[in-house]
């Protein structure tokens, strides 16, 4: 099969590199015809082009990789390669959580694929393990350490002590974090992959927005992780969602897991991302979540997937589903300055100087007293306890 | 498509229960027509039969699943099921690790599929992923907590600090051993499965036998697990496995982790598989290794595979690899009565009571030691220090 690729920087580059002189069988079957890149650098290589209707118009081209990230032009472009029934692979989550039922119903009219395994959990096959397990039953949680960044940040801050700004930036110097970070260690980037996994998972069109419930973890202090860590808990940024009887929850925030939780051994910049299906029990996988050639593997699976007709199972996302951020309930911890005695009364409520621990209050309650306190003390921190 | 199950013990009962009634689609496509048991069994239920002759002459079952178990009748069954062209998938780990590469040939000279997930990881998609990441790269590394039944009675004696023989009663009591516990307890059921993994993950024909390093936990003793415990290590049964440039090696062993690994997250008789290959890194899978409706959804997805015409990557299993247990090398520690000055001559060792910690040993000679120590004290403990 010949295929093009949009946008050639790490990711594109990553497949370009995959798919030059593979031996094996059945990756040696794929080939890149074009790559799709900015005007003032066509001259670079000979299959670079910027001329998207040349792709679109050419018929050996069956298959488009888009690389580009972000949400345009790569929607626009996805949207034309499907109406000129090429398939489309697509590593690109802020395109997928918003486009993901429109994308899937034109590729059902125009007789082509959309497959999107990198898109969550990068190197991690979490999309074809979840589409498999749906063959059988329903999933009705799924929940992750879905961000390598934020990932690799708090367990760094764990290991050194450092404050967040010093390991943030170590972490772009090293390329795990972009220049503008927001993405990651606010929850926006958790926020996309948990949209779509839960939309697979619940079978209805879940998207970011206001109705979920997002922290991140631009508030954690090494003062924070040192307290923690004196009892025995480290903190991740993770993405959770349980369905039941027809109602949804979508939250991404700091959580508190015992040192010897699985969780805990999530080091840093791995994925884990977890499901749990009736007749299965918990499943989980942990890998690199994001990277080049991981990242390019999942590109490449999707690839063979479509060359050698395997398809996935296609998840019909109709279902309605009324989000209820009351459905989880756990402890939770707010460290804050502010004098919260108003805002606490009611909750059973055990006082350590700035930290608050909170008994058995649901998600919605926890960040509704986060938001209220913010008013008051812009650097307050939430965390769920585990 | 419509089955026969062969043995309606608890795997094959656990099929049965899945596919009755299934809503879903695809799993809703599958029925079983007709249950393969004893003679004196055949009157309790309209599907049993005892005449094997009918199911292999019924041109509407396309495919056969063995929920036996054994070397015999299954391997005899499996044969005769394949050469009258039924698709055969198989919970079973001994027929398989020992006659893969036969029926693997028999089947692709018949026009059908041999598939075993549910043999190895039980409920965990292990087979799948490893076939999934080879359509692109080598794997070069594969390690598991293949066995449920010995990390549950690792695990209930580091939580309870009971000793060894009270465990396994209480494993035996709660069904989770067998009354013979010998194949989970010294390692053969781990060996099948590092085999099978190893077979596929290397593409060569590599079968149990004397040619494995291999060491059961029927000598760790409460004592030692609270010693480790002092010394923030627990204590796991893994299989291991690495290639190296057309070398191999195949160690089952009783291995000490840091409590807050990975590994040592692995409560109960849960599992854990681990690959490692160039263009991912490591990808590991947790979740239930054995238990009836787990291994029942392994079987009905490899149904499911042959339904749906999603041909597993089938591996040429003719690669010549030499085995060789230097391979791997690591620290180990031995404890033991007997007096081991002699043996221990030349290496690196620590000795504190009973307990000698060798440094940086190939497995090949640590296990030569612990045999020979053995003949002197029987009750000899070998681990590898991960």
């Amino acid at each position: 099969m010949k295929i093009a690729i949009l946008g050639h920087g790490t990711v594109g580059a990553g497949v370009t590199k995959l798919l030059s002189n593979p031996t094996k069988q059945p990756v040696n079957q794929l080939t890149v015809k074009s790559i799709w890149v900015r005007p003032e650098k066509v001259q670079l290589e000979a299959r670079y082009t910027d001329d998207y209707q040349q792709i679109l118009h050419d018929p050996e081209i069956e298959a488009v990789v888009e690389a580009l990230g972000g949400e345009e032009p790569a929607a626009t472009m996805i949207r034309e390669a499907l109406e000129h029934q090429k398939h489309v692979v697509t590593a690109n989550n802020v395109v997928i959580a918003l486009h993901l039922a429109e994308f899937q119903q034109l590729a059902q009219q125009q007789g082509v694929h959309l497959y999107f395994e990198s898109s969550v959990g990068g190197g991690i096959p979490w999309i074809a393990n979840l589409e498999r397990v749906l063959r059988i039953d329903t999933v009705n949680e799924v929940q992750g350490i879905w961000n390598g960044t934020s990932n690799f940040i708090l367990d760094e801050m764990t290991e050194s002590g450092a404050p967040f700004d010093v390991v943030l930036s170590e972490a772009q110097r090293l390329g795990y974090a972009e220049a503008d970070p927001s993405a990651d260690i606010d929850g926006d980037d958790i926020e996309n992959k948990l949209c779509i996994s839960a939309a697979l998972a619940y079978n209805a069109d879940l998207r970011p927005g206001p109705q979920t419930l997002k922290v991140g973890i631009r508030n954690v202090t090494a003062a924070d992780i040192h307290y923690f860590k004196q009892q025995q808990l480290l903190l991740k940024l993770m993405g959770k969602s349980v369905c039941q009887k027809g109602q949804v929850s979508l939250i991404i925030e700091p959580t508190l897991v015992p040192k010897t939780a699985a969780e805990a051994s999530v080091r840093a910049n791995q994925n884990q991302v977890r499901l749990h299906e009736a007749t299965i029990g918990d499943l989980s996988l942990v890998g690199q979540g994001a990277g080049q050639l991981p990242t390019a593997h999942a590109l490449v699976q999707d690839l063979l997937d479509i060359e050698l007709a395997h398809g996935h199972q296609q998840q019909d996302l109709s279902s309605l589903l009324q989000v209820n951020q009351n459905l989880q309930t756990s402890d939770y911890v707010l460290r804050t300055h502010a004098d919260v005695r108003q805002d606490l009364v009611g909750y059973d409520v055990e006082r350590d100087a700035d930290y608050y621990w909170i008994k058995q209050i649901s998600a919605a309650a926890a960040h509704q007293l986060a938001r209220q306190i913010k008013l008051r003390d812009q650097r307050v921190l939430l965390a769920a306890v585990a």
